[in-house]
């Protein structure tokens, strides 16, 4: 299998770095073939703007929609953009790694995400507006994990933790953007107490890093629902049949 | 009242400088005095690198904790950055204007954050680790307010939507960026289906926007829980006399 992985530290010594490293020995092991996009080393272009669309389609007002869908479906993406899109198409799985910076992605990955995440490709497949996204879209068969390096311990990122439950902080990530496309995601992988992590505690979350790389294609993914599956049966809200009462990010997840 | 406007869009007839330029003048007519940080016109620099550091601490390994705190506490940031800190606590009132991509903010802003919000000021405050957060901080007694432009329905956003509740989808930035820096967050202000809005909606929700601004001063904050008012006693993790059994983000809210 084909994995890409995607991540965000300047510090070649990082605890990102780090995963990054051992993603790639681990899984090269068990036969996969890795694609990097490293992208302080690639010094990626955070920012989506005009530049981003050599043949615009209107100059009167720039809007993103219209610029992405005309740019992808013409071919007239900027260089850096069309190699990010090529090596997820060929890619199996998705992993992106990354320190928790405010409780997101740092801001050279969400504009990676802003980027390559194109009109008639991530969102608008197909051209067909909203019909396929959510369990469903041009990224279905794939699978996505996040890694996450955190200052914080475990407890503040809980279920009833100050910071919030880190898997519902993830969510614009783990659904509004991995299975928005139709990928399959995967509980997030979390260090903890990163700050200055010691010998024997890096030991450890290396193994645990390990075992969640050789299950990368045998794990049970968060359980999403699907917006076609029967459970948003009007304007894709959920239905009454459903959890009726109950709101908060986690009705969106089976069982 | 000092009102510092931060937007997101490179785009002068959008919706999104819309929004700033009716809040300038609203404000102003109510006597308050504006300032601006338009990112894209400024060409903000969105990534958080080695570059920010013009005094490193430590050459060794590139810790942004450790050299935020070394150059705020000794004056050696970047003059962009010092910039903003100063509107900022010049400010008494900070909004946030953007359109969604990706359920969250444009990476622009998301740098703006990561490299505004340093060591020793947003977090880290009087070099007391955790201690003053959550409504307590450097920008107590100020008040905070998000505008979102969202291209999709409001249904996909109510508490059972699709997409999520748009609240919880903002908490990252509301609860774990605002108001962990001792802001008063306002409930998020939106306007949804954007995307190609005609006159007579443009016309309603610029009259729900004027009124969002008269009452900036007024209206009731968010009632996140502070993290030093007993809700809390133990490893920041949410007392068992409050809401047992429950989880989710909204139990960090009061009532």
């Amino acid at each position: 299998m084909k994995i890409l992985l995607v991540y965000a530290q300047p510090e070649s010594k990082s605890l990102t770095h780090h995963l990054a490293r051992e993603a790639e020995i681990y899984l090269q092991k068990q036969g996969h073939t890795i694609i990097h996009s490293d992208l302080y080393s690639m010094e990626w272009k955070a920012v989506m703007d005009e530049t981003d669309y050599m043949d615009r389609q209107f100059h009167e007002r720039l809007s993103f929609i219209q610029e992405s869908s005309h740019a992808y479906s013409t071919n007239t993406q900027t260089a850096d953009v069309e190699r990010e899109q090529k090596k997820l198409k060929e890619a199996d799985a998705l992993i992106l790694i990354f320190p928790l910076w405010w409780y997101g992605m740092p801001a050279i990955m969400k504009g990676w995400i802003d980027r390559v995440w194109a009109y008639g490709l991530a969102y608008g497949y197909k051209n067909a507006g909203n019909s396929y996204r959510y369990g469903d879209g041009a990224f279905l068969g794939k699978r996505a994990l996040l890694a996450v390096n955190i200052g914080g311990p475990e407890s503040e990122y809980s279920p009833r933790g100050i910071n919030g439950n880190l898997e519902d902080l993830m969510f614009p990530i783990t659904h509004g953007t991995l299975f928005y496309t139709g990928m399959e995601v995967l509980p997030t992988f979390a260090i903890y107490n990163s700050v200055g992590i010691d010998k024997p505690d890096l030991e450890i979350a290396t193994s645990r890093w390990q075992l969640r790389l050789e299950n990368l294609f045998k794990e049970q993914p968060i359980l999403f629902r699907k917006q076609n599956g029967g459970d948003y049966p009007d304007r894709h809200v959920l239905s009454d049949d459903i959890l009726l009462g109950k709101s908060g990010l986690s009705v969106h997840i089976k069982g």
